[in-house]
């Protein structure tokens, strides 16, 4: 509690809120002040070419990583990936007052970027092995001034044969836990995420001279789509989601007729499967649409994020953890992206939330109460041990 | 023809359109050529201090005046304004061949910046006395290089004593007479204009963690007013309209639930009457879909044009005129705004449309066929005909 007030100070706005975009200054002081901390507790502290922090404690063996982020978006809360790097921190120094040395390597680790201010998830990226030289070319000019370059972050890359398993705790950033009254969110999977933009294309027209019934208005069907598609999804895909986050019109005037919508649409869901099936019936609903008010359509996909299905055991894992501290736990999906997506690709990963007071995210007003922080180190830390043993045997 | 024809090579752009805005200096070249062409027919010319410019046969009595427009829009085509004045000048020199003097003026007018380049009718607001000196202030500076001031265009308000009534014909900008495969349509109303923005407003949140039952997207009230909306003018206002021409989303983004969409919202109709129905109707279900969201609705009125019913004597002698020329009529509604509109609260006043080719207005592609030019200058000099005929009874 102590360490997640006293890194709230470093990055503070004037507003109240909390900026450590990557590779600022605020994140500079952040890394400075997570590297004394591990010092002060006695910890190897180590840095990667990708700007990766850890506090070690071992010297040999298969390594359990466990950690978040320290970055933060521009104007956010002191919980958001702070929450995750601190109660692992906790958690190992507890395990090292024990004085007992454990058959593993346990590592707490701090990624660069989650939130994407430069790239999105670029340290876990870099960890598992999953960037290409040209994924770094956008950011050639954001290193120069840094300790880091495109050669240094590729060299990040690790061994997964060195691994054993990954742990992240984060806030929920939503109000399911707090709605239940549950202590802690087992998460099953983490949503995939598609983004598109969907153009329904007619004819711009005089908005006096053409009657109604003579119209080819591009955004009848968007419209129209807009509706039943919601419906649909609560309908069919609930708990996935869908959102048409922006609508571009051309001309656009009063007194024009729309010629063309372009609808952001973003579609999340917890599996590749789940995914297809949305995406179909979603693109179907929206052809149908664009036919019934004589409307081209088309569609042009933009990044996608894969799903990710978390391990069973590292789940099993945190749900033995809750029940030996007497903490209630539910499972459920993340629909926000975490490093352990990128993890899971990597090592046999998992991740657990802790309630967000109104669910305010990415927002000053975040806030999770002290109990909950409390409770998400004690879990890390006793999956972390359920981990050990399971390593051991 | 020949005139038309004539006037249709000035301000021709490269792209085969046609460029005369108000004050270009296409427009001053074409202002030149109507007054050689009116002092070459050996009538008076006269140019008000609205830069309106005349045609005058007659020296006292009162005064029929007829016309149109010489500016265009900036891709325009040489039909829209440019029919009118010319069928105008043309009625006018065949009525000065046959010798006979009128017992009354006539007057061929073409009125500045009917299509708003700077302030849309300037030179019928001016002529009817509807402008106020705050009106002039926003084209003060465009005003400098011309030979008109605030002071000249106030001052070329007349007195409606004087008049006895104005005629305009004009292309349909539209496709109902050439469907209907009419002559001439005889218009009763010039529709109204309001437009509003219409904010529908909730809570912006994250696109991922906002399960799709706790969203108060503001898009998905704005859609279903878009294709209430239309289905409810359709049915019940027929052949009123309504546009929704641009949507603004805030904060605009493929992962943000929409938080405010604004629509650009315009309704047409014949009568104040049918307008303030159709307002009342329409508000009311553009909160009945935002109460049905959880969104707060917020009402922003901009710029109103009020209907115009045209005069009913002015009219039968349109359709005497299209009898006795054996032309089939019919009577409609303008969907678009004209001079008339204006005239119309200043003295008796009517106008009347011939047909487009498919209907482009504001287009390279604006077309109408020789015999429909040909039946606009009849249909006026057989109007205005009957118009001397009733002002000497």
């Amino acid at each position: 509690l102590a360490d997640l007030q006293a890194l709230g100070e470093i990055g503070r706005t004037p507003a109240g809120g909390l900026a450590r975009t990557t590779f600022s200054a605020a994140d500079f002081a952040g890394r400075e002040w997570f590297r004394q901390r591990v010092l002060d507790a006695g910890l190897q502290f180590y840095e990667d070419g990708a700007g990766n922090l850890s506090a070690i404690l071992g010297e040999s063996g298969p390594t359990i990583l466990f950690g978040s982020h320290l970055d933060t978006v521009p104007n956010g809360g002191r919980y958001d990936g702070a929450l995750g790097v601190l109660s692992a921190l906790e958690a190992l120094r507890t395990i090292q007052e024990t004085g007992i040395v454990p058959p593993v390597r346990l590592e707490v680790i701090s990624f660069t970027d989650e939130e994407g201010t430069h790239s999105s998830m670029i340290g876990s990226r870099a960890v598992t092995g999953a960037l290409t030289p040209d994924d770094l070319l956008p950011i050639q000019h954001v290193l120069t001034p840094t300790p880091y370059t495109p050669a240094s972050i590729l060299a990040a890359k690790r061994n997964p044969t060195d691994y054993r398993a990954f742990l992240e705790v984060h806030i929920e950033q939503g109000k399911r836990l707090e709605r239940a009254g549950i202590d802690i969110g087992v998460v099953t999977n983490i949503v995939g995420i598609r983004h598109f933009w969907l153009a329904f294309t007619g004819q711009a027209n005089h908005s006096g001279t053409t009657p109604m019934d003579q119209r080819t208005d591009a955004l009848w069907g968007a419209a129209e789509f807009v509706g039943r598609g919601k419906t649909l999804v609560m309908e069919r895909f609930t708990p996935g989601v869908m959102n048409c986050g922006d609508v571009q019109v051309a001309p656009g005037a009063h007194n024009i007729v729309p010629g063309q919508v372009r609808l952001a649409f973003e579609i999340r869901h917890g599996t590749t499967a789940q995914m297809d099936d949305m995406e179909q019936v979603l693109f179907a609903l929206a052809q149908e649409t664009a036919d019934q008010y004589h409307l081209r359509l088309s569609i042009e996909s933009l990044g996608h994020v894969v799903p990710a299905e978390l391990d069973d055991q590292v789940i099993a894992a945190i749900e033995r953890a809750a029940a030996t501290l007497n903490l209630s736990h539910t499972r459920l999906m993340s629909f926000a992206g975490h490093d352990t997506q990128n993890m899971s690709r990597f090592t046999p990963s998992a991740m657990f939330f802790v309630p967000s007071v109104a669910g305010f995210s990415h927002n000053p007003q975040e806030f999770t109460r002290d109990q909950d922080v409390i409770n998400a180190a004690n879990v890390v830390l006793q999956t972390v041990l359920h981990l050990i043993e399971a390593t051991d045997q």
